[in-house]
């Protein structure tokens, strides 16, 4: 069976990350990830369709892994979903598909399931039926005493949900132009004409089953969904140490790790896993790195703490402490620079999205930052906020806000100079040396 | 013998710490030390005199020693020690009765010497007579030729003293009611009505003798005195490590410690006694402690240094520098915080109790704070700044001075942000990277 | 033969350094090394030309290696390299002599090379020509057909250079009155005397013959010379670790060191050579010295890093990044303090010495401080920044350019405080600690 693959959005919630599609997690871009579980759940050939930003790059997509991997752009990005899955018409015609998109992280069996369910039953339709075991703002599955899906309620209010299964898009279409007749007949003022033609189909009596899924699900739609999706890629990989890594005797090593080429682990450090280091880095002597993502070609600075965070490549730290962070990549920061990753009451953590404050549902969370930013020495960043890419921060700062790209930001200095007269060459401490022991 | 412990006082000159009696110290308040003290000096019924507030606590003291403690309370806490004495009136009657302070701290000796001599002579009364080494601002016993006290000298010029015996109220009267009667007699304006009585005793040919004592003594009236009781405590009480603790093979741990039950010790740390670390609490990776009381519960983390400190119940730390500091229960340090506990030249720090600058005698001296306290990253404390309780403190500030209770503490962040216009995506750190090793 | 040593500089573009004859290098003063040099290059008789002062300590130099150490006086320090040669007038009479200036830094072989030359050939005097393998702005030695120096021409343009060899001074006169008596005639408007002189001389026919050397030449004019003129003297010691130095089981030591009497390394600390310690100076817990020079009677405090640095005696840091910098005697920083060494563009760093900008052909550079200086918590000084001696810098602050001796540095504080109304003692982090492992 083919797969739809979704993949052109522009990624704004993500920003300063620029695709989620090609962020490395484990040293390998997501989609590559995606591709690989649906290899791995018997699925090898996939049209994704892409945005004229991404396009060029899933062109080179899955070629490791001996996919066959087709690309489709889809032109006018405001279409949404509807429009992204009308591009790939003329590539599928009437043969069944699994429609996925890159925004969601689930376990190989979230597509098994609708397949053994497709193959099984007769239905023209299976919807993933994610089984939710709290409140969650989606589009509930409403199920008939035949089994069928009866409708698709969105957004229910709190306590009259018709069901605990939420409509997740891994979707089997029997016949895909089908799908495509009632996308091309869909009207909406908003956003939703996928959903509109699947509650046409409905109604016009297409069968339509959904799939329980209790597993694994992470939309990756902010940057605060990154460590999350990091700890399921994780716990799915295989763990290994290079034997080409250089590890101190007096380093620890704890917990799952998988450790890339050439890495240097010094003197006092401690790698408390689960933790991904990319080939080529130094975890430098005292420092810890724990629960975090590491790129490639990164120095962990002496005496560093990085801890539940994302670090791209070629990101050098020094005497800091990142705390739930994510780091983009060619990203440098000076000694005694601090991540504040806790508000002082320790409430919900609200980060700027598009000038709109957004709550992150998280109250531990660091910073944000793009690529290409240099820190200097002694700032402090306050939780949630993001800095542009091609930055520089100055020193000593208190860093409240989010820095737009391409920003210098310095802060201003007062100092009162006057003489002394204290003599300083008289002061002698060797009473407190003699109490070091 | 019964002592009658005065306990009364309000821990005025102690704030932002409430009371003195029940401040934790090797994870028991101090009342419960000085009663053991008694009882090891065989006193085991003791009337604590407290006030309204906290003479319900005081009711529940002792139980586990197996003492005969009964409390009554000071109504008018205005009348000193002489209203202190009065309020246990009817509560010893004609008995003999040993007096002493909840405000002093001092070896068993003391109790044993007082009580040896009232057993062994005749006279009325025996004061415990601190022997002295240099001048102290207190009261003096003069001793005349046939042994008896002929006079109390309060604060005599220096060089004037008439012995080096300083009056400590560890005082055996051998007829408490005739200690009642004169109190009831005594007349000044001033809060020194007990010591007038007493002058009007002996005037009156009532035989004192002075007790000489050349043991520890610590007033603890101000917070600085707390890591000196601290030490004092310390080096009396059995040095245990509790076989739950679990300790790295990476960590280190030396000189004397008291290690309560399931405290971790992680990978790096050091301990370096005298170290007293109370239950469930981390030292955490590369953290160093040393000559501290860290309360139950805390989180010592990731390279902070506490170094002769004092530490209440659920303290987290985080990459700080707590030097010679008295911190309450509940209080958390964002990272890269740190307290000044020296002048820049070295001399006398003063702090400032009651709005009034008071020299500590001290040239190391941190912070004093109060419980339930939020402090934010990159933060700079003044050597003897006071924090009240209930209070949130931002990022990246000095702080000079006092911050008073319940209070939210910010400074100004003006950041200038123009342009930037270099590269960064050019700049590469190859070159640096090759000469670590 | 005897040595004029050229001393009476008064190292102007060293300040906040005081006299770089006196800085000491692995504990002993350059001069030092300098003499030493000499001997071993068998030249043990040496008049130093001093000024007023530093003519006393000359003195003293040279005793402990038995050398013929004489010292005459340059009265008048304007008269540059002339005045302080003819100042030896009387001194040397018509005899050979070996001129050196103790501002630059050679091999042993430097001296060995114009010596052989000197009693193999016949010339009237011998110039080392230091061969450079990219332009230097300074005097390139011209050579004829028949091997004698034609011409010295000063800063010729880049491409115009008449040879690979630049005069570097270590000349030697087969008949010093000869020197004088051209010095004596020499006329020139700026300061160039010496050099005028040996041009005349050139004219006139005396013979003179280059000595190519290639080997390490280091001039010490400007504090970013310190280090690497450390790392040549380091080479070139004998690498010793005193039996009295106590290097606790759980630090590293590794790399080329030489370590001092009563040196301490404590727990956790690493020194990775090229690094020199100093008597009784205490590498405390978990810090790390790397490439640098400390002296003696220093504490390198917890979970510090210097690297690539020059510390004087009694320097006292902590929890501190000290990176490529060079640090007076007397000095200490509090905790959280940092040196910024790097540009965020990572661009050359420029240097104001004298009042005017100074390229120092470094990306990496730290800070220049004089002696007696006490510098408070969680400061950040900016690379390249001198800080004068006799100075306290605050807390908290920023320090972007040159401090003058004998300064009192604070900054502006601005506290908002407001009434905090969460009520904090509710705050748990019992389900953070559970975490911790």
């Amino acid at each position: 069976m083919k797969v739809l693959l979704l993949g052109a959005g522009r990624s704004k919630r993500m920003k300063p990350i620029t695709d989620k599609n090609f962020l490395n997690f484990l040293g390998k871009p997501l989609i590559e990830h995606q591709l690989e579980l649906l290899k791995n759940a018997g699925l090898d050939e996939v049209v994704i369709v892409g945005g004229k930003h991404n396009l060029e790059k899933f062109v080179l997509c899955g070629k490791d892994l001996g996919m066959d991997v087709s690309v489709v752009e889809q032109k006018d990005l405001d279409t949404g979903m509807c429009g992204a899955v009308l591009a790939a018409k003329n590539k599928i015609g009437s043969e069944p598909v699994l429609i996925f998109s890159s925004n969601d992280v689930v376990e190989k069996s979230a597509f098994e399931s609708v397949l053994e369910a497709f193959e099984k039953g007769d239905a023209e339709g299976y919807l993933l039926g994610k089984v939710v075991h709290e409140y969650f703002p989606g589009g509930y599955l409403e199920i008939s005493d035949d089994g069928f899906i009866k409708n698709i309620i969105e957004k229910p209010e709190k306590g009259k949900e018709p069901s605990n299964l939420v409509n997740l898009v891994v979707h089997v279409h029997r016949d895909f132009s089908k799908l495509v007749s009632y996308l091309e007949q869909a009207k909406s003022d908003s956003d939703d004409l996928y959903e509109v033609a699947l509650g046409n189909m409905i109604k016009d009596g297409v069968k339509m089953k959904a799939v329980k899924y209790d597993g694994f699900w992470q939309p990756i739609k902010f940057p605060w969904h990154v460590n999350k999706v990091f700890k399921f890629l994780f716990d799915n990989a295989k763990k290994t140490i290079s034997k080409s890594a250089q590890i101190s005797k007096n380093a620890v090593v704890k917990g799952d790790v998988i450790i890339g080429e050439n890495v240097k682990i010094l003197e006092g450090a401690v790698v408390n896993g689960p933790v991904y280091i990319g080939d080529d880095s130094v975890i430098a002597t005292n420092a810890l790195v724990r629960e975090s993502n590491i790129g490639k070609n990164c120095v962990i600075g002496f005496s560093t703490e990085v801890a539940r965070s994302f670090l791209g490549d070629n990101v050098w730290t020094h005497s800091n402490y990142i705390g739930d962070s994510v780091i983009g990549n060619n990203v440098s920061f000076g000694a005694g620079t601090a991540t504040g990753n806790l508000r002082l009451d320790e409430g919900e953590i609200s980060s700027i999205t598009d000038d709109e404050k957004t709550p992150t549902g998280e109250n531990k969370l660091g910073i944000i930052t793009g690529d290409n930013i240099r820190v200097g020495i002694n700032n402090s960043f306050m939780p949630g906020v993001k800095i542009g890419s091609d930055s520089f921060i100055g020193a000593g700062l208190v860093i409240p806000e989010n820095i737009p790209e391409k920003s210098f930001v310095r802060g201003e200095v007062t100092l009162k100079i006057s003489e002394n007269n204290v003599d300083i060459s008289k002061m002698s401490r060797d009473e407190m040396k003699k109490k070091i022991k």
